[in-house]
């Protein structure tokens, strides 16, 4: 009997919102570590909002995924078979492990971990691309100063509640934006936020605006975007001049079709939106963090011990089992998960 | 009988573009500098897009003129009489001297200009605010280097034939974009730009696209952003990763009732925009002129010699009389200037 793993392939391309039918579990055969690789046993998978890009077809920063290949996605979990000098089985690494119960890959491609430093989660969250994500930018590109206003949705996901804690702790106003009651809690008891909005309650833009403004009596000099949609609209005629706008994401427009080839009209207003980024003298920075690795080290040196200290929290929500990766996936896209997302594996 | 002095005032905020009837042409008693003030006799003013902008009543960088209030805007001219104590009769000055035949102010609000070093209309042009605008904007924002692709409107005005000037001495190709087959030669012959074209050619933002493409088979690195409209439609999906858009104007929407309340809509499509400065990770910067003068003194240092070589050409287009001022500032706006346009006043 053959040996086989499980995969999740991308079985069609989105219209809009992603389906179950857009997604097949499958099996296949366990492949064999070729010279220089290993198997790694895949232990958590990290869910994150840029993968709903890789799924359409269209030109972005990185290649679609095909059609009927595997998922991509980091992921945590050991060295199960090694044919590679230097990686021992039993060493827990992180990589591009796919959504799949196993990855064969380059070892030169992984990254060691040490589980002892921290939990091997932290790795897909606070440690990982989702906090380097939030540091970098508000750090690079945002240029933080004590006393300024700054502005951040998804204030409890491993993006915004980076943002909001290092802005904190480097003395700004923190304004968080969230789904629900629970986690504005969150974001304010465990984030440190200074006050948190549930946007629920904002049916648009003109809503949201109203609301910020009043916890923003000194403006805004910093939006980090990372959902765009009405938050954006509210946020963006409260900009003071100078301010800045990092801009890694636009989360409540991936699914929304307004990036489709025939979206657009509604009520959007772009000679007004280029004439505020004018008159504000706004910085607006689209960013990719895997342009900045290089910057890796810097922000582990100044995060890391902050989390071993306790002076950054972190949430995760934790799915079990591959075949419920499709539906956390979807949930991510609506709101519906409660801080990083993962998907517990094996 | 009393001596009295010409200005143009205000007399009603346009609908749209300007009309003779927004304009007051009127005779007022001549002033009498008060201690610390000098009266100057205006030889030169300047007529400058940003002017449109001080008509209206909305909240902007600057205050609107108010309601029957002097024009405003630079100009150069000599003392006639002085009440300043380092300022004589028959001194050449530059300073913001209203739309008027005569100006009394302080003498701490001018700034001397030396007519051997350069023909003093030079302090409203090339060696002036928008010269300055264009090298500050390209080499702060638009961070030029050697190889890179530049596209550039109004390519024949005092910012864009400064843009392309400095960029082209810098090492970059340079594409301009002007009104007409005259001034397409201009920006060739004259400003050495690689290529001009003819916005008169192309209907919408999808025909300007095209156009450009075929003249920038490396894409765009810099888009110096003062015209907007379909020029900026069409030069948008061209950028490269990690283009800079500089963006210190919008003459283009100025007047089309594209910034009123109720403006918006159209075809427009605020998430593609938002979505493509993420993706090509594009860094749009807003500014101001005013914001930065303590650089004013590294430009002329910079560009002074330039030009005293004849490495930088300038061209101006000179109206006779004050009572042309509004015509020949309702043909700036609407592209009929050949070159900066100065109005000679006495």
């Amino acid at each position: 009997m053959t040996e086989t793993m499980q995969r999740i392939a991308l079985a069609r391309r989105p219209m809009g919102a992603p389906v179950d039918d857009d997604f097949l579990l499958e099996n296949i055969p366990m492949p064999t570590p070729a010279e220089g690789e290993v198997l790694v046993k895949v232990h958590y998978m990290s869910l994150d909002p840029y993968m709903r890009g890789r799924m359409d077809d269209a030109k972005s920063y990185a290649n679609p995924v095909p059609l009927g290949g595997t998922m991509e996605g980091g992921g945590v979990g050991q060295i199960v078979a090694s044919n590679a000098a230097d990686y021992a089985v039993g060493d827990y690494v992180f990589g591009m492990l796919g959504w799949a119960s196993h990855a064969c890959l380059k070892a030169k491609e992984l990254q060691k971990l040490n589980p002892k430093l921290a939990p091997i989660t932290t790795a897909l969250g606070v440690l990982g691309m989702p906090g380097f994500t939030g540091w970098y930018g508000l750090i690079e590109l945002g240029r933080p100063k004590a006393g300024e206003t700054l502005v951040v949705a998804a204030a409890t996901g491993p993006v915004g509640s980076m943002v909001g804690q290092v802005a904190k702790a480097r003395g700004l106003r923190t304004v968080g934006i969230a789904g629900g009651a629970k986690k504005c809690a969150l974001a304010v008891d465990k984030f440190g936020f200074d006050v948190c909005l549930d946007h629920t309650k904002y049916a648009d833009g003109k809503a949201m605006r109203a609301a910020i403004a009043e916890h923003c009596p000194k403006g805004v000099d910093i939006y980090f975007e990372n959902v765009a949609g009405k938050i954006f609209k509210g946020v963006l005629p409260l900009m003071n001049v100078g301010g800045r706008i990092p801009l890694c994401g636009l989360i409540s427009w991936y699914n929304a079709g307004a990036l489709g080839a025939n979206a657009g009209g509604e009520k959007d207003n772009l000679p007004k939106l280029w004439r505020t980024i004018l008159v504000n003298r706004l910085s607006v920075n689209g960013f990719i963090i895997s342009d900045h690795w290089d910057r890796y080290g810097d922000f582990l040196r100044d995060v890391g011990p902050m989390l071993a200290k306790g002076q950054i929290a972190y949430q995760e929500d934790i799915t079990e089992g591959l075949e419920n990766a499709p539906r956390a996936f979807m949930g991510l896209l609506t709101g519906e998960n409660f801080g990083k997302q993962i998907v517990k594996v094996n």
